[in-house]
């Protein structure tokens, strides 16, 4: 009798794997299926993280890191700092992580005890949700909507905080599933906010460079505290690489190191070794995200004439978050038919949103032009 | 002011990678230090992974996979254990890690809640302990000593459970840092006592295939149950490609793959791809092997004779773990001048053991046989 503890029987699936395990199933099986169930780009990792991974690959040896990562590629993320956002982050202070999974384990272990309750976006990333439940830490949604454009306030965490008590506060901008970015001002609110009440704040930036007309702002401008969580999975297209980074106050250096040391070992080499790469590859990036915005623009114009207009403006990242109530109220249902009758992946709500989540569903665009085009096609005559 | 948890407090540092970045500091100032403080080979990854590896990104496409890894890996790992070891695992029972150090948080995850007491050797891998500490889970030492060859026995575990009642226990071998295999008898009955006291059998291989003389056995030839805890790092020379597996019984495998979703989305894609051709390089592994065969008899042969007599047989594995007594009580200090003074790296006792740690240094030989001979010449002089 192999007994389940019961952190682990309260996390949730992720709905997006399991649907991309249907989808690969199917596709391994020859069947055609449009794939906008997981957040990853179509694009491969740039030429010149190709061509480092393959020279580091000639050279034989791929080795353990440093726990905190390859010196040369903390300091290249500094330098990027300065330069990308005008802020100075000594290269010590950045940590690199095995994608930002590992950096919000490494943020929720170094700064919370078990029982504390952790303030996160709802709808968001369903992994703030599940990690804090396995750690013992009880997330607190801050509940979102489509009327505020999806966008946290000092004014709804300070509410959060006044109900629940927190410990930190988590936000994400771009955000996921949403897209929605938080203005400057509102997110210089925010950090002062949380700063007022003593809360750490953990900004999830991992979408940062993926912006449609507006600015992706780092929040190390309001808060040289804050604790920042990015990685090289979406922007630069390097998502099976599994890399990303950290940068944190100095006293959470050392304290991360040692988590670190015991529960990663490091990040892979070959990824670090990539990732440095990456930096050399704005050009290649930049045109890819060119891509992303187009396909947004083919689905915000072609999706309200197939009923699938209860969406928003989407100011980044590369999701469409559909409100699906005038279509179904089981989105989970509807999306198993989706895959099965239209042969288009995509994630239901309940993912994103234990309230609310069952009459919308998640569209990932970061696949090509001419996926979008073909999931509009299949969409138009499978609603009709 | 950032809190800093009081887990994250309680995490020791891992002293082996402490003097790993001491090391490679110095090598990077262009000192020539001899490396014997990490538990990494100094072979390259076998001709056939890194192949496959640079046809994969040939291809371009290094994406996420499903949770539980790449289809073809599991299959091919569970054909393993039909081949090596007689064991039927069927596929869906084998889950790809981000290397043991997933496997071990998956594991105490899946199994244990907060508070929940779990026997561990010691000494011992640190990071059982410090994995543990960071989850809220209690680490109880079973106290192992060079009298019983650093061997658990069935005995041991029913005694530490009646004073400790725990809620599960782990056995590692062949063990680190001590080399130690278990006999296949001793096994037996180690699970036959788990097993009759209800308690998960926790089973870290992942130094199978390093046996001088010995066979390495997996427990599920004694309990089908057994969670099995595995790497491509040691006997495979991949460390740096975080990738390893975990067998597990059949009520884990869900509950796990929901874990391994949200806290690891998958284990990296290329590491996955190269592991699979791992299976194709047992000639080139076989004679790395070898290779450390010779080391460890340069080993044992030439540190009686230098003061450094004090140590056991090792059954498997690739370290040497000296008893110092005789030099130091402070085996730290002991350490950091040994690397100043003589240019070798290793690392001190209390890494694996708290209470006897301090004069016990671990030795790794997994680096050539030059550099076995030069450390041996250094200490000899240092040591005179």
């Amino acid at each position: 009798m192999i007994p389940i503890s019961r952190r682990a029987a309260a996390v949730a699936p992720f709905l997006a794997m399991d649907v991309m395990v249907a989808a690969a199933t199917k596709a391994r099986a020859g069947e055609d299926v449009v794939r906008m169930e997981v957040g990853q780009p179509s694009a491969p990792a740039p030429r010149a993280v190709i061509a480092a991974a393959q020279r580091a690959l000639e050279g034989g040896r791929v080795p353990y890191t440093e726990a905190l990562g390859l010196p040369a590629l903390r300091e290249r993320i500094a330098q990027d700092y300065r330069e990308r956002h005008g802020v100075a982050v000594p290269p010590e202070r950045v940590v690199v992580t095995t994608g930002s999974s590992a950096g919000f384990i490494l943020a929720f272990l170094s700064l919370f005890d078990a029982g504390a309750r952790v303030g996160v976006p709802q709808p968001g990333y369903p992994a703030y949700h599940n990690i804090l439940s396995a750690l013992d830490l009880v997330p607190v949604p801050m509940r979102l909507s489509a009327a505020d454009r999806y966008a946290p306030t000092a004014a709804l965490l300070q509410a959060t905080h006044a109900a629940h008590a927190l410990s930190g506060v988590l936000v994400m901008s771009p955000a996921n599933p949403s897209g929605t970015v938080i203005g400057e001002a509102a997110l210089a609110e925010l950090c002062a906010a949380a700063r007022a009440l003593g809360l750490p704040f953990v900004s999830d930036e991992i979408y940062h460079g993926l912006g449609y007309g507006v600015p992706t702002t780092t929040a190390l401008r309001f808060d040289s505290d804050a604790i920042v969580i990015n990685s090289f999975s979406k922007y630069h297209c390097m998502t099976g690489w599994r890399v990303g980074w950290m940068v944190v106050p100095d006293a959470l250096v050392r304290p991360i190191e040692r988590l670190a040391q015991h529960l990663y070992i490091s990040a892979p080499y070959l990824s670090q070794v990539g990732a440095l790469a990456a930096f050399d590859a704005t050009e290649e990036l930049d045109a890819v995200r060119d891509g992303y915005a187009r396909n947004r623009a083919i689905l915000l114009d072609a999706f309200p004439g197939i009923g699938l207009g209860r969406t928003h403006p989407v100011d980044g990242a590369f999701y469409l978050y559909a409100d699906v109530a005038n279509l179904t109220n089981d989105a989970s249902a509807f999306c198993r038919r989706m895959l099965d009758e239209a042969g288009v992946a995509a994630t239901p709500g309940l993912d994103f949103d234990r309230e609310a989540g069952h009459h919308h569903v998640r569209f990932s665009f970061a696949g090509s032009e001419a996926e979008c085009r073909e999931a509009v096609r299949r969409l138009r005559t499978w609603l009709a």
